[in-house]
């Protein structure tokens, strides 16, 4: 029994629907925001960061994104979600993970979140115009060298695939043109057309 | 037969010293940031993304730094650089790591790296003024939450500890107090003694 503590559209997404995917037994609990209830001393009990996700699993408790997902690929070998025999092509999974995690994610922060590395308004201001220009070549960076087609790592769905799904929902926020990114859309527009995604979406806009 | 592209001084230190710890056969090459040698047309064929490391192996090329330590730890499991065998120590290695890579590196890039994320020289200024705070607050908390002791995740020496340690040779640079981290600056002189460290130490800066 897994039990995931989240947050709608942010990157605990991907985590929610590797679970469903796994066909996990959990439950969730989502962390509101607006009243910084990630930084509560309940909270910050389970996460000491003040962040989503963070996994609670019979063993203790888990974050980070990229290796919440290894685990539950790992947890539920049956699944498929990654290639556990295949110590070099788990660790291509594992790379385009913690692109998103080092690279994307934290290009995509700076629109909201510049108060973790700088003070100034206007530094908030300035990070806020190049969002588009860098997360945008984010995107072009993935879209040209590392989304095989039609899935993440090639042929077969991979823990990758529901981390960009979680990330491309924020291209349009993010003032990216999706026009030049047809593999990426296509990739979305096939996540989304899944039950498990489907289901996890329903639940998180409840 | 892998070969590393390092730059000293990067945190291609930490899957430098996990290649010697390991054992392996392994070749290096220095990539000259001062003559931009990252962004090259040749070095941009071994890795598009502009940056080190990046480890060439017979299968192909990998890239970040979380999947490259473990790749290496799986590689030579004899080695016993990361708990194989075991999912959930596994993930709490891989945690770590994407904390170190996604959070702290992200950090201290703010010192000189500004321009991946805004374009006035006040934003740069301004980022530069925050670092020993926003690197010691990622330090504070791998002093109070993280860091197990002896070794990162405790008596085991793993794939966690040679990254910790790269990172910390920067704690003066970033004008973070040592004095306020015992048990971090223990765990580096602990690394320095290692002969895996002194021996890539010295290819480096030689």
């Amino acid at each position: 029994m897994f039990k995931l503590y989240y947050a709608p559209a942010t990157c605990a997404l991907a985590s929610h629907i590797t679970l469903a995917e796994a066909g996990a037994d959990y439950a969730t609990e989502r962390i509101y925001f607006k009243v910084n209830q990630q930084n509560s001393p309940d909270y910050l009990k389970i996460n000491p960061k003040g962040r989503v996700p963070a996994l609670v699993t019979d063993r203790g408790i888990l974050t980070e994104t990229p290796a919440m997902l290894a685990y539950i690929a790992q947890s539920f070998p049956q699944a498929g979600l990654a290639p556990l025999d295949d110590p070099f092509a788990f660790a291509q999974v594992q790379s385009f993970n913690s692109y998103l995690c080092a690279t994307l994610h934290v290009a995509h922060a700076h629109k909201l979140r510049g108060a973790r590395w700088a003070t100034e308004e206007s530094s908030f201001a300035d990070m806020k115009r190049m969002i588009p220009k860098s997360v945008g070549a984010c995107f072009a960076l993935i879209e040209r060298n590392m989304l095989r087609g039609p899935w993440v790592m090639g042929e077969s769905y991979t823990i990758c695939d529901p981390y960009l799904y979680t990330v491309a929902l924020w291209l349009e926020g993010d003032g990216v043109d999706l026009v030049s990114l047809p593999k990426v859309a296509d990739h979305r527009k096939r996540m989304s057309e899944r039950p498990a995604v489907q289901k996890v979406l329903a639940e998180e806009n409840a």
